[in-house]
């Protein structure tokens, strides 16, 4: 186990920049002072940034990169660019044994793209999924995934992702038997498409994988504390994501044009401020920060490029969780009970 | 145009029932004098309630059905009864002439499938589809379909769904070209499945279809009153419409958690009353409900099981609306506009 993990961080990721970053791994160390962090991007900025972080200072090292990858660069030129831009050399100092975890906050498709060839899928996975924790009303969150790695998917491939998402539950929440159960259009097993029905057959068929399956479960209950672990092709799982952040955003904005619409009403809003605190801090989605690419042989997270530097401390929170939980070991491990069990077709090795 | 839309009731299908169901009727007759019903189901059981039903007696024949489709009945099962169910008779009413329109707030397996198998397709159609008029932060709703009724759909099924909404678009909301999206996990025409990316090449091709093709839409922007009408396979219509119902039900239930949790809490949401109002009425499922079956020879509405008296009005008004703007029709002529440009290949004929 790894004490004090050693994340390289891009430093030119998200919509501000450097020192939105420096500020998240400033909150990070607070909270967690066994941490180092290997900053990758341009010098002299990182330098200029260090200057006013000093804890940061105290606990990075800094790796020079020329350029950096745009948002609207696509995956196939960013991935020319893997060893002269902040995001590719953050994965690669992955790679190399430098860093026990990357985190950026640009580019999703590019650092996809980036990290699957660099870091290359654990044996037995063929597709790796991005991942995120969402909230519930019951006493833990909810791993999600794929939430948009891969558009299409087949049945093993739901099956791996299950394991992964198992294996993010056991490490993130301290589950044993973690609760799984697959996105569907209805609960029964006859319901959704064929890929999802013959995943839900192997799951059954596997007693001996540490995790607890629990059939299917509808879009509405994602949020009711009924699941550790909900698992979805990369397109249902992204529409699912976005319907539900969408319409919290919706109500919000509902909310504010309701409590301005009348005196009366900004005065309750006033007196009820402790209870859309509240509200406010269940909902805001930089508590829920850092989506991890679950897979690959080393691990990469993905900090929204809007996140605040509380965001961003708690990507940095995730990261170091999975480095001390060795989540790729523990995925590899129980892919490979899977595998004893349901040997990869010679076709697919 | 039919002035005065004939609406073959299920009388027995819903939570309630009968009492429920007239109820709705009363209240739809209140603000629409113009209508007439035939009601389904048991005999004694409807002529009991119509004698507190005044209203609705004098606009009402009655017709005897002796048996009830529950919702535990597979739709290959219902499909049997089609001649002695409520549900059944109430369709075969569409079917006969009897009725402009068939209500049912039962089984919408059952439903969909008996649908089918009655009214049969519109020439051009391969699939019928669910849709639904969905609230946004805009000046009209949003029809959405599919909404479940297809797991698997093709680019040609897409299409054909995009001209279903936009009929509806036009007939609902009274908009000349409706704004149509294709529901995606990104707007770029490269994103998303193979289907999606082929409908979105159909539809860009098609400019002479009475409807503006405006790309693709992703899912947290559906409620912002950006597109007229987003289209879907019926697997992903389901998941995104169930995810924004289970976090419109998620955040009501922190926010009732929230101001129960201080006596000042308390005291702000009673001052707060209206504003809270406000966001119900904007939120109340009851206020959209009544899904329509939509490419069939025929109107066949679902009404929400749950439905209160105001949402059955909701679902049969959207059924007098749709007989008046002759939606079948409506369809069916712009389907044929398609197919003369878009040939349907030998085979599928």
């Amino acid at each position: 186990v790894t004490e004090t993990p050693r994340i390289a961080i891009d430093a030119m990721g998200g919509d501000v920049g450097v020192s939105r970053m420096l500020d998240g791994a400033t909150l990070a160390l607070a909270s967690d002072p066994n941490l180092k962090f290997l900053l990758v991007g341009d010098q002299a900025a990182i330098d200029a940034a260090l200057a006013s972080h000093p804890a940061v200072r105290g606990a990075a090292d800094v790796l020079h990169a020329p350029e950096v990858i745009s948002g609207t660069d696509k995956p196939s030129q960013a991935i020319r660019r893997a060893k002269t831009t902040s995001m590719g050399l953050a994965i690669d100092a992955v790679k190399q044994g430098n860093a026990d975890a990357a985190l950026s906050a640009g580019n999703t498709g590019a650092l996809m793209a980036m990290s699957k060839l660099a870091l290359r899928t654990l044996p037995g996975i063929d597709r790796p999924a991005l991942a995120a924790l969402l909230p519930t009303l019951g006493d833990n969150d909810v791993v999600m995934l794929d939430l948009g790695a891969n558009t299409e998917c087949d049945a093993n491939n739901l099956v791996e992702f299950a394991v992964m998402g198992a294996a993010y539950a056991r490490a993130a929440m301290g589950l044993e038997r973690p609760r799984v159960r697959l996105l569907n259009i209805g609960e029964e097993e006859l319901k959704g498409t064929g890929e999802v029905k013959e995943a839900g057959g192997l799951l059954r068929d596997s007693p001996y994988l540490p995790l607890q399956f629990d059939g299917n479960i509808e879009a509405d209950r994602i949020g009711r504390g009924e699941a550790d672990v909900i698992v979805s092709d990369g397109f249902t799982g992204n529409i699912a994501l976005k319907s539900v952040e969408g319409t919290a955003r919706f109500i919000t904005d509902l909310l504010r044009r309701a409590f301005t619409s009348s005196l009366r009403s900004k005065a309750g809003f006033v007196l009820s401020r402790p209870a859309f605190h509240m509200l406010k801090t269940h909902l805001d989605p930089n508590n829920h920060n850092g989506a991890v690419f679950l897979g690959l042989n080393g691990i990469v997270v993905k900090s929204h490029g809007g996140a605040d530097a509380g965001g961003v401390a708690n990507a940095v929170g995730v990261a170091a969780k999975l480095v001390r939980a060795s989540i790729a070991k523990r995925i590899a491990d129980d892919l490979a009970r899977f595998h004893e069990h349901h040997p990869i077709p010679a076709a697919a090795k």
